[in-house]
């Protein structure tokens, strides 16, 4: 499988969230887990164009920008 | 925003995938959209071992392994 791990700073990514961006200009998504880098969970989309930006775990938009992009595998 | 790009391979990095992982283990999550480098869309789970984990993205169960994964955060 896979080796290279990603390795990301040790404190939380996110400053502040935006509530949503369209799936189709999302190239990956990361779900982050609450531990010990971060009490909370956190949610980075980084663009097709190469900006990331951190999304609101709690917007119910997150579930569907996933689930789009989940989808989209089956198009191919 | 967070600076440091994601970057990956440029090919598929999926060869075989698992069809479920517990969300307790997970410490990151990357849904990776298909583009140049893979024509289906790729679900990474890294480990809080270290170890890195295919999923496949049609499978139902990964819905409830994000699903867990947000709302992990309301209990912090």
């Amino acid at each position: 499988g896979p080796v290279a791990a990603v390795v990301r700073e040790l404190r939380c990514m996110c400053l502040t969230t935006n509530t949503g961006v369209h799936p189709k200009i999302i190239s990956n998504l990361q779900v982050i887990a609450s531990g010990p880098q971060c009490s909370k969970v956190e949610v980075i989309a980084t663009l097709k164009n190469g900006q990331e930006v951190c999304l609101n775990p709690e917007a119910p938009l997150i579930r569907k920008i996933i689930q789009k992009m989940l989808d989209s595998g089956n198009n191919n």
